[in-house]
């Protein structure tokens, strides 16, 4: 029995089955200062244990991003070591708030299974969770990836397909985030005027800012998260491959847009749920990465007055400022667009 | 209204008014080892606990420049977004020590502006500083940039320009600095056997060693500082500009002279101010940095025996060596020269 | 008196003088966080708090290699500034766990000397030692340098060679482990089913993965490390020089090797001894490093049975994948070779 992981192929997944992931991670101090490093985040509530407390936190939490990434960097290994491509992201819900000493842990549950029509690869869902060290769920999300198949003939699954919300519902959000105070939310301090009842829908915001991505930075982050899929870290194997380079890891592009977002959303301090996801195309090192949002719809979370929430739509583009909002275009996307995130923002009110 | 910060102009600045900045900061012990990854410094005060408690600090305090960097890192989206040149400091002092734990804020009040005669830019004035959580102000300098105005044809205000000392006064000097035992200040551990009293005014000192500056690096850096000026992170719209690349942050460069000036000045622990700086010519990417000192007073504190201060001139270069102590030639400088900056620094007697 | 420090040169160093190195430094979170980034390591005692205490660890331990290179980082302004080369590490044993918050430094006692017959160099052979803040001996081994003289004229010195061990006894490992509960080790989250009793001599185990290394990267390392070899940071020298770039710093070698294998070698949670090192080759930015293991020897350790000990043997690679297992070749090495390293790691029973 061979010592090395050859991760899981497509027939190893079975409906139903859990998998425990390796490595749980202590988050601490050290973790949140690399991540402002890397992104360069301002958002007052994730800087400012001062700014946290006043409002009624315990201390700032870990950026919710930041959570995402160690619990999804767990999952790799076993869930998309041979993957052909990450297909997609929805249901991930915020449950509980990660601070610095927190250990993190993750497992995934197989939810669905489709085998492809060339008998080469298929579609494997699974949900994962990453949890605490009380062993409190602080994260759930839905992922679907294509794997290989290790036996071409091996005999075809019954097919299962997760039915998946289009969007998490309002009264679904929150619990990560502590009833706060919104008069003691200094606005000054926050960066930004405008609270949850000055966005609208319909609302396109230009993030302004470009940020030009180095090999240095995203390998650094995709090791902070423990993230051991090959194609972002060797060059030697990627440069005789499809793109002839190393490819970023996409979680990578949603903190940079997400930190470019400041620029436009600064009250917007906690990300409730990410409905869905999608990385339209690849991004290489040595390109700027632009982003723009739209406000898709603004909703009341039932039962509390101290912050609404706005459901936002963010696309990041590269190489390829955003003043004129990039999106589709025809039957698929502009060519510069790299990331179509579409996920729920609480706001003070 | 429009949802994102396009910054300040030249008639936006009024003359006394303060400018709360946003994103207070709290600073970690993940901040200092940043800060050691970055520039490789070695002071011994800053670098073990046990060394600063057995001189007489609570624990290692964090560093001068990085107090620095992160209290003017928050004044970027207010003062100089809109700069076209960032014309000088003076009058820096640090007023108390900060510790990891501890929350920065800033605030900037305008005391001087001028109109340029193009009637394109003018001068603003700021007396910027930095507070920890208990509202003490640990840091305050005064900068000068040069900045557009929204519309040329707006009246030119009254010109003020404030009087600024050439150099602090040793008696406003060793306010960030405790009351420190000098016998208990091991010099074997601290790296070098040079007491106050061993500097004499005139010396030059080469500090030999050379490092070659990376993108990743400057901008993990400015980004720590949450220091958002355009220039450092964007290629895509540098790239199409006059340098054709990414300016590196001249803070970037004061830490990475005062990390190689160890090498000559391994006592001079602590920065007492900064009486001026001028970054004269840009640093790029792939450029190896050199520094050289020059001891250009050295001054007793009033009612204080265990430490001392130099007033020292650090000359920072990129791609020459500087045993030859490049500096000023003819009417301007040696094409090499990056920075000249003229501070106190305290060395135990 | 020159304040700059110019190193000591061969005939500086006397048989038994004991040099006190410069900088202490505490070591943090913020250390271990950007080690993480670094190097991507997944050990579960090192990641977890919750692990680490689940088997007996107050906490988790701070990472044995990253020890190794802050106790390594003082010794070489004054044991190998003048160095022509690093010639091999001998009887390297970990002999008290280091947490975050302990205080590293370290003292160099010179127990041989050899001038070569060029009359030109010599070689130096020294103890070091790595001690926490009670004094306590932390870690220690033996280096050896060749260094240049200051004048050749000057007259050799005695020859002394100590005798080195091949490699540590069983009964001199474990001190800084303490004891662990083996039935508490959750091999689910540690990422392996293989305990000690699941390797046999002579196994070989290809790591697989390859990760690229930037400059940016291990000139962060090796700063974090206060480490100042000029070789590694200065490319306006190195350029003149006789590979035309700068060097990397071999431990950072030794840790990229150790974070591979986890890949096949995840339960070899704690590294007690490194019985010997050499850096076959140099390394440089751009490269790719891959890495495989040989099971030399397995032994119990005596009076344990917690944990069995592992001597393993791991090759690193530039560019060169490492499932035919390349290592010597007739008199020398597969040209990819660039680290030979036989250790000794701990396994839970």
């Amino acid at each position: 029995m061979s010592k090395t992981n050859s991760g899981n192929f497509f027939e190893d997944f079975q409906l139903g089955q859990v998998i425990v992931h390796a490595t749980p991670r202590t988050v601490t101090v050290g973790d949140v200062a690399l991540y402002t490093a890397l992104y360069g985040g301002r958002f007052a509530v994730q800087s400012s244990d001062a700014f946290a407390q006043a409002i009624g936190y315990p201390r700032s939490p870990v950026d919710d991003l930041l959570v995402f990434h160690i619990v999804f960097g767990k999952t790799v290994p076993d869930i998309s070591l041979n993957a052909v491509a990450n297909l997609g992201y929805a249901d991930c819900r915020f449950l509980v708030p990660v601070y610095p000493g927190d250990t993190l842990s993750s497992t995934s549950e197989v939810i669905g299974h489709k085998e492809n029509s060339n008998g080469q690869t298929g579609v494997v869902y699974v949900r994962s969770r990453g949890f605490n060290q009380h062993g409190d769920a602080v994260l759930e999300y839905v992922r679907w990836v294509m794997v290989r198949k290790r036996d071409p003939k091996s005999p075809a699954p019954a097919e299962v397909t997760p039915q998946l919300p289009r969007a998490l519902a309002p009264d679904q959000l929150g619990d990560a985030c502590p009833v706060i105070d919104p008069r003691k939310y200094d606005l000054a301090l926050a960066g930004s005027p405008f609270r949850w009842g000055d966005y609208l829908p319909g609302e396109k915001i230009d993030h302004v800012d470009g940020m030009t991505v180095e090999e240095a930075e995203h390998q650094l982050a995709t090791r902070l998260y423990q993230n051991t899929a090959k194609v972002h870290f060797n060059q030697f194997t990627e440069g005789q491959g499809r793109f002839g380079r190393r490819l970023i890891y996409g979680g990578h592009v949603i903190s940079l847009a997400r930190s470019l977002s400041f620029n436009g959303l600064a009250n917007a301090f906690h990300i409730a749920a990410i409905n869905g996801g999608r990385h339209v195309s690849p991004l290489f090192a040595g390109l700027t990465v632009f982003a723009w949002t739209e406000v898709l719809e603004r909703a009341e979370i039932q039962g509390r007055d101290d912050v609404g929430a706005l459901r936002l739509r963010t696309i990041a583009t590269k190489d390829q400022p955003c003043a004129a909002h990039p999106a589709k275009q025809g039957d698929g996307y502009d060519p510069s667009v790299i990331l179509d995130l579409d996920y729920w923002a609480l706001v003070p009110r």
